[in-house]
């Protein structure tokens, strides 16, 4: 936790890009002093320096929207840093999820990781919620089996569209499973994260595969 | 592609985050003029303004470690973009993947879409280069049917697993079956960003689950 490799600007900032430790949503681009820093580590959640008020402030202090520090990291040269977070709230003052939600060129697809942490976030929604009407619910309250059941029929779905030649019937039953394999992990009170520990600690880089 | 809304500091600057379009990673913290900005969009790669030398550079100009650009996003206030690329080579001048390569903080599991990246590049990797002694390359010499029973099997486990009281080994089988899922869609010339492209298709936030 050794903050003396930041190289602050003349006014004693440092940029921070701050993103979603889950999803790997970049959230917003900050700037923090020394003391910002400090108290990010100390407290454990977002503290910033905004220019405009010249004056140090913590995530979420008025709207409730804390983000909680997963990682801090400095860049190669020491002149910026990156806070992982998770985030209790929208990062954007507009209500939006992240600040960058300005396209300058036509919008590309999200990376795979940003959306299944969105469908997590949808699934943990619906066994909050149950509401009428969602696939979700019905699945938990039909319970385990039912779920499992649909592992082995789209294990079967995944199999054969893969002997098949249009292979956006395989993207689709391939997602299928992973929905489905995401419902499972939930039911069991497990998540993506598990499934990220799991892999990172099996798949090092040049380990094996 | 409308860049008037970007506001530029007192240099004639902006702060641009880059961000891996595929892994979610974050890559560097650099600059950018207005210029940097339009030859971005124009070439579709990567361009900022070096500080230090004043000038124009295009990423990747001596090293060939270009970036191609996927998508340029702006912040709420205008004084932050965000570029999403897909680059050929480490984004650091260290040879590191991403420059943010210093923890602050002890490092934290990366999130599962940086995971899955980096498994698939694995998997990518060593059907090129088909190592002896790779799983995966004994996986593809075997072909195609001899995956797909890995994955009748492997979503065996997982309803094995499930139906046991061991979290830890649920987690381990559903690691396990999404490795062969991705070992499938690489045989049938699919990735992670069909995966991707399905389900934000099918998952819009309140649409359905």
């Amino acid at each position: 936790m050794n903050l003396d490799a930041v190289k602050f600007d003349e006014r004693g900032l440092v940029p921070v890009v701050i993103q979603d430790a889950d999803s790997g949503e970049v959230l917003t681009l900050a700037w923090a002093n020394r003391e910002a820093l400090e108290r990010t580590l100390q407290t454990g959640q977002t503290h910033l320096y905004s220019r405009s008020r010249q004056a140090l402030w913590k995530k979420g202090e008025t709207s409730g929207h804390v983000q909680d520090l997963v990682e801090m990291r400095l860049d190669c040269d020491g002149d910026a840093v990156l806070y992982r977070v998770r985030p209790h709230g929208p990062a954007c003052h507009t209500g939006a999820r992240s600040c960058f939600h300005n396209p300058v060129t036509p919008e590309a697809t999200p990376p795979l990781g940003w959306v299944l942490e969105q469908v997590w976030r949808t699934i943990q929604d619906r066994l909050e919620t149950m509401p009428e009407g969602s696939y979700v619910a019905k699945m938990h309250a039909a319970g385990l089996d039912r779920i499992l059941k649909k592992i082995g029929e789209e294990a079967g779905e995944v199999i054969i569209a893969a002997k098949n030649p249009d292979a956006a019937e395989l993207a689709w039953e391939a997602s299928d499973l992973l929905f489905h394999l995401l419902l499972t992990l939930a039911e069991r009170g497990l998540g993506p994260a598990d499934l990220a520990r799991v892999l990172s600690e099996r798949h090092q880089p040049g380990s094996e595969g």
